[in-house]
């Protein structure tokens, strides 16, 4: 089993040091929140995650969920464990005090997200679309259904799910055909087939809340036709009780190569009792607002994975001995691992990536918090722009760069990483979800260049760039050679930008060919720019703390030299066109 | 289960018009193996891999080989299908016709190989190993051994192991501590534990032949002190008729995350009757024989797993719908997903990659005959330093390729590549053990790098490009704008080249840090020669068959235009020196 401790030092650094955004810091409500409350936080969720939910990762892995006679059983410790972490209170930590919540901002519970796939990505997801139902309710429903299911949620009791894909549709929700049939009390009747339901049916909570995209019966076809409903497992009285079963049965668990302890199911939805959330045929916008922020914490699944194949490596790689380092003296033993100059890069190269998603992620979550909080509007616009535009990139990097960490960490296992042992491998496996689900990577790197980069409000990619260029020229003279690496490099990304947009207008299927091109571009530049930040900390706050920056300082210097200049490739392969793609014939 | 019809098209251009090689062809004894019967060959080894073969892969990976009562067990079928497959004599096809031998050379079993690797890896290796431990019997050992043991393994009746990893060493034999302790009447008896033996104990064979590294009593510590030894499961009686069982028992089988078929062993010796093969303290020089050309099968294992994950992807992509293509004309429904530019870019992506590897590897195939047959000694030695010098690229840039093509058929197939149900997860998860056995690929570009390029017998990497040069310089117009691609790259990697030699002279950390990427701008290089001559032969031979011509012709321009370029950034960001990296304090 592999060990884990939550990066709580780095993560406090984030919190104490780069929490200097204005607009973020004007929100009356987070005032309070400060960084002794935070570390508490921060301080309990490592317990728990050390302590309590990383045994579960192996559990779950030796003894998937299973499905037997038609009830789907959760793997051994999973319940034990979720009735500590509702009490705990933990599901409720970013939801409004309201309905029982903490009121914790996403600067906070990002952290505790990635701390929770690190330990466990199977025993994750049990509530990570219990919150994904949570926000969908919170901003789109009636009160009364507001009043009738956050609270439950809230506490954990309740658990939710998200039902898009059917066997004709995943990526292309317009071929959708479940069918809600409006009843004469205003409530609908759902019929049809939902597959890949994460969390689907389970035995950890008393009621289960689905949230179905369907067609009503008489609305039109394609995307335009589709409303979104609310369907629970049991009925649910007026008074709050749990009523009868509706008409929803699990047809079947997914075998998975991982997150096997995770219920994917197959729903077969035959006239079950829902009701609409939002308006008729609006379905999509609203189950966006879900899929948006659950695509952002898809990307810190793939950072939580990351963290915990590199702590695992580099413990690994002090212990392992094997070879003669390069300068070694000539004792008669073998060096560590860590010695070698190749492991030491592979090290850094996982350890350049996460800490700079980190730090990505901290600003993204400030972001996301004043598009959904700033009292002027048009703060809040600009901010939601950068969340939508930013998005995609980290969904999609974050997953991508968890494939390669834990494929880098397999590698300095040798062997060791391939047996089942080490749980390296399960590692690699469960991560290699995360850029297929909540839209596949290259659904993402379309969306960022077709529907992001410039849109109704404008050229926002081109803001966001602006407002890098501003962020890193301060004239510090100690970050001045990092600014000039990327400034460079912006330089690149800017002559990319110019040439997808004329080919989003002109040239589709160009920009189509280069689009997960662009993607990585982009976010080489973004992980760049938020080491920036991190280095301008760094280098001011020097003294304070040597032996931390100069760690900081030294990986950063690592990323600027190793990693950003890969995206120059992108560029160049990505912009030769796609003629010779469109034309060639597959026999 | 996926599908698979082995490409023996592709392949017998490859024989047909490829063949061109005047030294190869100055070997007397295969004048006379013509298309034909290569045709012939090919054609029935395609029918026992996608009839008998390719359904084991699903059997092995839900009934993994196991351990009980002391007896390894191989999963369903395969005791069947191996019987089928000595009888037709395919373990036989590349040795010596004087042991019962077919006599094919490597340019035809190479061609089996990689259809067996798509067929079933964790198959393949019980009889892959049989063959290492034959050439390095049939090149080291005495003529009575040979007698004794040859005939039999060539038959399939006896199979081989290759005998070096212990718990502490793996890559680092000088550690190795598995005694041999001489008797009086010239046998060895040896002692000690062996583990991740590949087919170290199975039901399919009467016998199994071990070669095991070990240390003779009286010999020094580290590498100088290792010799090798043939030690049977059975002790072999004069007669040829097996006799008592051997001191070597099953410690275990590892369960390991693929290739689950295969049985993965620990070996415990103890006083086992061993006979030394070679010169004493020479154990690695002979074992190098074996373990340089498994190297080459491993890398070919990497193609077989890349070329039916890409059919695979092929296949699903023109039955899938999904989404509207760009240009598509407004009807109802979806396109198929190879109508997208992104997916036809993945696919190429993955073909031009397979179909120049496969090029590679036939001329290393006839580079690997001449260095072992060629009359004359200056012409097989020269073979001998390209086979020496290709050997880690092809090891590690088809296995790494492997890692990437599986990857991509996972998200051509998005939720559907990740359930069990289609097989794509087991190629995802067999092939991934590729980089690591046969020395971790980082071992592999350590070896490239210090020992390869430059040697007792001169400067091979510099003849090498100069061999490029030349095969590529030939004034031909048609292929013009290719040629200068790729001078432009082998520019680029000359630089590469001065700067590491002088590196490794120098400042080895230097070297050691670069040396994962020089290999990697070395192989796009490589990979790029091979289109190059096919390139000639496809412009040259074009009015015979012009659709298949033309095929080639676009996926080679897809490879100068999206995968070549990728080389630059490995040279730029390796140069950047390492004294970051070795300064580097990993807290």
């Amino acid at each position: 089993m592999p060990n884990y401790t939550a990066p709580v030092n780095d993560m406090m650094f984030l919190f104490d040091k780069l929490r200097n955004n204005k607009n973020y810091n004007e929100i009356e409500k987070y005032k309070e929140i400060n960084s002794d409350l935070v570390k508490d936080i921060l301080d309990e969720a490592s317990k728990i995650n050390q302590n309590i939910i990383l045994p579960l990762a192996k559990s779950g892995d030796e003894n998937p969920t299973v499905l037997e006679n038609g009830v789907v059983r959760t793997p051994p410790g999973y319940k034990e464990a979720y009735t500590k972490y509702i009490e705990d209170g933990w599901t409720s930590l970013s939801c409004d005090p309201k309905y029982g919540g903490q009121g914790m901002p996403k600067t906070v519970s990002a952290f505790f997200d990635e701390m929770l796939s690190s330990a466990s990505l199977s025993f994750k997801l049990y509530s990570e679309l219990s919150i994904g139902a949570y926000n969908c309710i919170f901003h789109h429903a009636t009160d009364e259904i507001k009043n009738k299911f956050l609270p439950k949620i809230v506490e954990g009791k309740w658990s939710g799910t998200m039902c898009l894909t059917e066997p004709v549709c995943g990526t292309d929700l317009g071929l959708l055909r479940t069918k809600a049939v409006e009843q004469t009390n205003g409530i609908f009747k759902l019929s049809g087939q939902k597959i890949f339901i994460t969390s689907g049916d389970h035995d950890l909570t008393e009621n289960i809340i689905h949230l179905v995209i369907a067609r009503a019966a008489d609305s039109p076809t394609g995307t335009k036709g589709l409303s979104l409903f609310l369907v629970p497992k049991f009925i649910v009285n007026d008074d709050g009780s749990i009523g009868p079963r509706n008409g929803i049965s699990t047809g079947s668990v997914e075998n998975k190569m991982g997150i096997k302890g995770s219920a994917t199911c197959v729903l077969n939805f035959d006239d079950a009792v829902g009701y609409m959330i939002g308006s008729k045929n609006k379905g999509l916008n609203a189950m966006f607002t879900m899929m948006n922020l659950e695509r952002i914490v898809v990307g810190i699944q793939g950072l939580g994975i990351s963290e915990i194949a590199y702590q695992n490596s580099l413990s690994y790689a002090k212990e392992r001995k094997q070879g003669k380092a390069n300068n070694a003296k000539p004792t008669n033993g073998a060096d560590f691992i860590i010695e070698h100059a190749d492991i030491r890069k592979s090290l850094l190269n996982m350890k350049s990536i996460i800490e700079g998603e980190r730090a990505l992620c901290f600003w993204l979550s400030q972001q996301t918090e004043v598009s959904l909080n700033h009292p002027d509007k048009k703060v809040k616009q600009e901010a939601s722009d950068f969340v939508s535009l930013m998005t995609p990139v980290v969904k999609t990097m974050f997953t991508d760069m968890g494939m390669e960490i834990t494929s880098e960490a397999m590698q300095v296992h040798g062997g060791y990483g391939y047996t089942n042992d080490q749980g390296i491998e399960q590692l690699y496996r469960d991560n290699r979800i995360t850029p297929i689900y909540e839209g596949t990577n290259s659904v993402q790197a379309a969306d960022l260049v077709f529907r992001k980069l410039v849109n109704k409000n404008g050229d926002i990619i081109n803001r966001y760039l602006e407002m890098i260029k501003r962020d890193c020229n301060t004239g510090n003279e100690q970050t001045k050679s990092f600014v000039k690496e990327l400034n460079d490099h912006i330089e690149i990304l800017s002559k990319f930008t110019t040439w997808i947009k004329e080919k989003v207008k002109n040239s589709k299927d160009d920009a189509s060919a280069a689009c997960n091109d662009y993607l990585k571009a982009l976010g080489f530049v973004s992980i760049a720019h938020a080491w920036i930040k991190v280095l301008e900390v760094s280098f001011k706050d020097y003294d304070n703390n040597k032996n931390f920056y100069e760690d900081k300082i030294q990986t950063a210097n690592f990323y600027f030299k190793r990693v950003l200049p890969r995206m120059e490739s992108h560029f160049k392969t990505a912009t030769t066109g796609s003629d010779y793609i469109m034309n060639f014939k597959f026999n």
